[in-house]
């Protein structure tokens, strides 16, 4: 079982997996090399030090490999650091990727299966047949399953992407009964492919940033591109149909100042749009309040994107009991 | 039966109701005394003449009056215009606002007795209680079922401000079932209160404009003022809440630049934003297109206020049956 | 040959080609049915009507084709109309489509020679096949020697978009060996596909007006589609080139505001940015200066896309022989 | 020869010239008086200590002095500090100021003898004139040769000013070839003289910042003043040519938000602000890059300044040779 | 005495002076020369028409020349036009500018009188001597009576520059005394000549424009050359002083967006900008209501250049007497 | 007497009232329990330690408290600290705040008494009784005499709201009598009230922050509100008074941007809004450059807010003498 680094105290002994962020070797005053590393997972980050045989052992890894390595806690200059007796790298296959990077806490085979059950309401050959390209598309799909959905602003953990597609898509069925005139099938596919570039704008697997192709083409071009690529592949797809697909993902920022090439022109592209900046919104000051909210305050830290703080009323407390706050799970009972 | 003004032929004899807009005297070139009316419906505006007794008929009424009158249909200099016989005042409540001001396509009563129904998911006491003061508030109600939303940009007809209230206030479970965490009483009492300060803020009862409060203090800040003085009434209503409460109705239009004094803090805030926002939006698209869309184009005319161009793709005819269309009576079955 | 429309005087006899831009029936007082035409030419706009078997003579063209007529020229109330005796549809290959819109005051296929030339100094072999695939593209070549640049701002007339990929191509080489360190291949290929996917934008065979695509989807990524169905015909074209390459056209406009999707990250991105923005404001002003400079006057009307006035100096009266002003044409000597 | 602060380690006998940056004196602990120093060079900034004869060998230089000192350098507190035998004031005239100063790493003199053969292309007598008054002005020409062109953005070293002035006027003669109906002299003057207030809005001379009439001028006003003052010793200088001289200099920053009084509204005006934003960006970026661009990345940190990141491409190793990279040497050949 | 234009009836005989503002010939049926003449005055325009001996009478006189003449008023296609008797070109000097333009309400000489005993309040010797160099300059004194503020905002009239640099002028001691710490010989100097070059900037002879100098250069810049060149004859004028004073001119419209070249630094621009605009605004926002606010209203028309309606209270009729409303007269009491 | 940490050094023995800030356990080596505390006064912070009868001493006050205490300063690794020996909770009425806030310079019950008389001057009786009201409200006064205007911008100390609303109230009748048409009354009670919801919006009882409504409502809302509570007292007060009234209350900060819901539509709230601008402005520069223009130089730091740096004229050195520098204290002789 995993032991995190935030768990890790004085003399504890270490025997479980990490990912080495820095390798740099170093000489002992008595004139022997030792490396020093810089080790993580998802609870934090520590020093270690391979003092004996250390040339040897080093050989075994790189920086960015995940290791099983076995060592003592101890303090070094108030800081605990790791001395380590035996360490070798250990595939990625070997590790749970959730034990080192921030993951979503819904199970992502689980949203994939609800996503795949939305995209049936999709009643149109074209669109149907287009869907169903993707979701055949094993590489594309692991993808899918594991991308971020942003850096920085929201989702920003394994399995986030399909998390906000998954919430996206499913507000649709409600907004297109709501509003009377609104293609639900182009809805539904354009709202589960909008973002699909971000599996290729970020790259997530040692540390989440963006690839060279997501800062100089951005994931609304480089999912035009993937749905265009799947289109070349189904001969008789209606072009009228597919620029007001790639129309939706076109304009699904709104507005040109947040990277939209073209505005929304469709009602269609009017509501995911909406819904699209909603959904990010509400997740990215959820997972800011998470963190940025000092005990014993009702207001967050400054949150320099949204330029302003947020409050948190104390619902139970100071106002005899609103009761009336909403569960996500009492929905699914 | 009302004879509408964009139905009037050359000869027609008339014999129906009409709003005066203005009312001017002349003489004619043999000296006599008559009067030229410009007299409207939800139609259009026409001329009117009174020739014979014109003083003593036109001294019944004045401009701004409701008038039945009868006369003749005649061309002159190629305009159509009234030759009036006879023309009294008739008390408002004589004629039907709807034969003389665009006005909602549902029905009024029906829809507020929904809105009620909604008030009663409300669990929170002093809330449902707040509510329960404007319900009961007979003057208030009246205006409030009458009201447009706006003067140019959505639901801009009688029953507008009613429509769009109920149609955020439907929207809120839903949201509220979606994403965890928020209240749904007070997203509930804020989405149906948001907007009530357009019953001081648009006169609409000869035509569509904002009064002097309106411009001078605005809906935002009328609408605080109403709920202030009910929550007066309401000895023991929390300050916390009624701060959270005011917070809702303040933000609501998201940005400084939109007329908020704030922009929203609160989870529920910033929920209500969206949901009035794109109410609003897909409204005044739709309202817009149904006029501004030329025979034969599929691109609406220029809408000035969103600076920007609307399409209305042919899902019939050009993309082999996208047939998933929702029509809003589906989903009352 | 061709009789333009603003030559056309009263009682002239008339014999040449036109465009019919409305076909409407009407019915004389005596009952006999008449057709009212509009004409046009790049020169101006005329009515004309077909009073003599009108309905058979009417038979054999529709509304935007060309036609060859023969009639009179006949003042009625005070405009000049013709009265046309016979009119026969033609094909577009029997017109002149300069005497029909305005049109570049270079030869295009000179100017595409010139380009041709151009493209032959990029040594890369993955972007001289790339151009290569382009050029030996016949349908696209002849659309992308006819096509505007823009239907309102710059080179507004067909082959303007030759006219101006030409003249910013033109300054790449100039640049490139002002400035060290620029990629010369990457910003020649840059500079000549920089605004391709104009040939979609724009429809320009009756009027210039935006395609549907223009609007939904925009050139920048039209473009980059046509440019990716290229690459994909050159297996071992290098991805990180098609990125930059890619990256070019993205941020050619440099702001997000200006519709670019991506700002310029790249030396050579910047650059284009550069050229692109210059050569378009030049020649849009110029435009504008020829048609909007009142007799009399050095200062222009007020030009709305700019929100400012521009000044046309005297400089052969006021200010004792400034002589040294440039034409285009000592440049080739 | 110069030895540079970051070129001395532990026990190195210094003997250099150095310039003052502070100057404190302290009290040992034994109550003698001693001395601080800040010493800086190009290369970095040290401490000093005088310790014998403190008073006495201090007496002889200010802030702000260069000097000429003796010693050695010792380890306190684990960073390098001089030691000092001996030192003197020397006059500017004895140290080379880019021993101190960032410089050009083109000759001063050979460009200004480039800008001098440009100058000598403006034919118009009384351009050319005014061109003479200001390259017989010695203090000025002293001036305008040392002076940097920014203070962060652009340029930021000795010799900037006439480095962006060259590279600006020798684009001029290329652009007015290219576009015909520029007036070539006019262009060439107003590129010359653009920038010549930054000899007044830049202090210079013990480190980069701005004079107060810097600030509180600005370099476009402090540059029309001097030329005025240049056009008032020639007596029939004409008007009309004066003001499109200033109108260059007032609007060739091209925005009010950049400071510009005037935006350009003349063709001439147009292109010189082109020109000059292009040359001020690629020179600004390619210096950026020099230093901000880690090992290993071809990504740059952050611009301030232009709210970006910029991209180096690896043109040699990832796309299989684009070889076709310009060095500016290579056109001078 | 002056017939002015909106006066004339039909059949009126005409005796008095006009500005001829077009001047064009015709041939009548009966092959004759006649000449048409657009005539004006403060009150209005009308055509003239002059049938005998017309080319001798119309040989003394040119467009924009002021003339006497002597005719008969007649109908015209339902427009009154002069039939000319007799007409002559008379000086400048022989009429009542005021006839022609609107004019301040205030007497020129009066306020010019008020400003210079302001003046006298400048103890600092430099500026005095400067003011002082600017009232003996005769001919700037006759073009700073005359002049407008601005074309189309504030004090657009003759003599409105006059009148709004004497109101700022007059706020300055009240300012000055209310905040300590200010330079009140520096704000007095800097508040009298802070648009002085709008004597430049407009040209107010014929009708109100701006001069070729006034766009390109405009009157901030063209104010700091004429302060400089009275400076240039004051050698101890002190260069700090100098600098600070014309920071008060580049300064005063307060942000670059409203063409400052610098936004205000010190405490004495601040105040002068506040002054300014608040002046600016008021006189504007006056002049505008007395014309834009129709009978029976209390809102103004759209004000363009505000973006904004203004409400014209009835303090006298709906709030039971609110009678402090305060008449500039009564402060000279 | 009060003794200021800023004057206490090793080894006093001091006797005195504080703030306790921050107040925490700590266990010693040898086991027994002690108190740190953070204790502050308006001079600034220090440590100080409870040894003995720790746990006795400590439960007498509670963090937020003023104290009595006694001890001794002692150096501990480098910084004094207070050894405390007797401390015990004093009530608020024993100490007197301006030892422990910022406070305004001048003397609160002064100033309130010349607001008063201002007050005095307003005619109308309706705004004269509302007045009336604020001030016969005791507990409003006691905080419109102590709050702050500001947390950071300006007046940021203890009787600053009422500093900016007395020098805002005492321009009114000087730019009243400038400018005729105001309505001095209306414009007197605006200047008084524009600002009193800061008594609502800042907490400034130990810090100054913002309150929770302060955040979620705004002081000019809840100024508004106020207003509107003192109304609801006077039942013959006109409605159209009240909204003229509120109307200055919500357009004062002139901008939406700058939070106001309303611009300014009448010329008494344009004033209002110019008069409350410059007040703050010049406020607030001059409290910056107290403390951010360092020794030797003339220019202050960065002021973040205003995006821009100040200038500091040295009247006296550097330009002769000018002496009409107005100090406060001349005009009240």
């Amino acid at each position: 079982m995993k032991t995190y680094i935030n768990e890790i105290k004085e003399n504890d002994n270490v025997d479980s997996f990490f990912l080495v962020n820095e390798k740099t070797s170093g000489v002992t005053k008595t004139g022997n090399i030792y490396f020093k590393l810089k080790l993580s997972d998802r609870s934090g980050e520590m020093e270690g030090r391979i003092w004996t045989f250390a040339e040897k052992l080093a050989s075994s890894f790189e920086r960015d490999d995940f290791v099983h390595l076995k060592g003592k806690a101890a303090l070094f200059q108030e800081r605990l650091q790791l001395n380590i007796a035996s360490i070798e790298k250990v595939p990625e296959a070997a590790i749970l990727f959730s034990d080192f990077f921030p993951m979503t806490e819904n199970d992502p085979d689980h949203m994939f299966q609800t996503l795949l059950e939305i995209s049936r309401q999709v009643k149109n050959q074209h669109l149907s047949r287009l869907l169903g390209l993707f979701w055949e598309d094993e590489p594309f799909v692991q993808k899918f399953k594991m991308a971020p959905a942003s850096k920085r602003l929201h989702h920003t953990y394994l399995g986030g992407l399909l998390e906000h597609t998954l919430s996206v898509a499913r507000l649709v069925p409600e907004i297109a009964c709501h509003y009377d005139g609104l293609n639900l099938d182009l809805l539904l596919a354009g709202s589960i492919l909008h973002d699909l570039g971000k599996v290729d704008e970020l790259s997530y697997h040692r540390a989440f940033d963006y690839s060279d192709e997501g800062r100089l083409i951005g994931h609304i071009i480089l999912g035009i591109e993937r749905v265009q690529a799947k289109i070349d592949l189904l001969p008789d797809f209606p072009r009228d149909l597919s620029t007001l697909l790639k129309h939706l993902l076109l304009s699904h920022h709104g507005q040109y100042i947040w990277g939209s090439p073209k505005r929304p022109m469709t009602l269609e592209a009017v509501v995911l749009h909406y819904l699209d900046d909603m959904d990010a919104k509400i997740n990215g000051i959820k997972q800011f309040l998470k963190t940025q909210v000092s005990e014993g305050s009702r207001w967050s830290a400054y949150h320099r994107e949204f330029d302003q703080f947020f409050y948190v009323p104390d619902y139970q407390d100071n106002m005899q009991a609103i009761d009336n706050i909403k569960q996500n799970g009492q929905k699914e009972q």
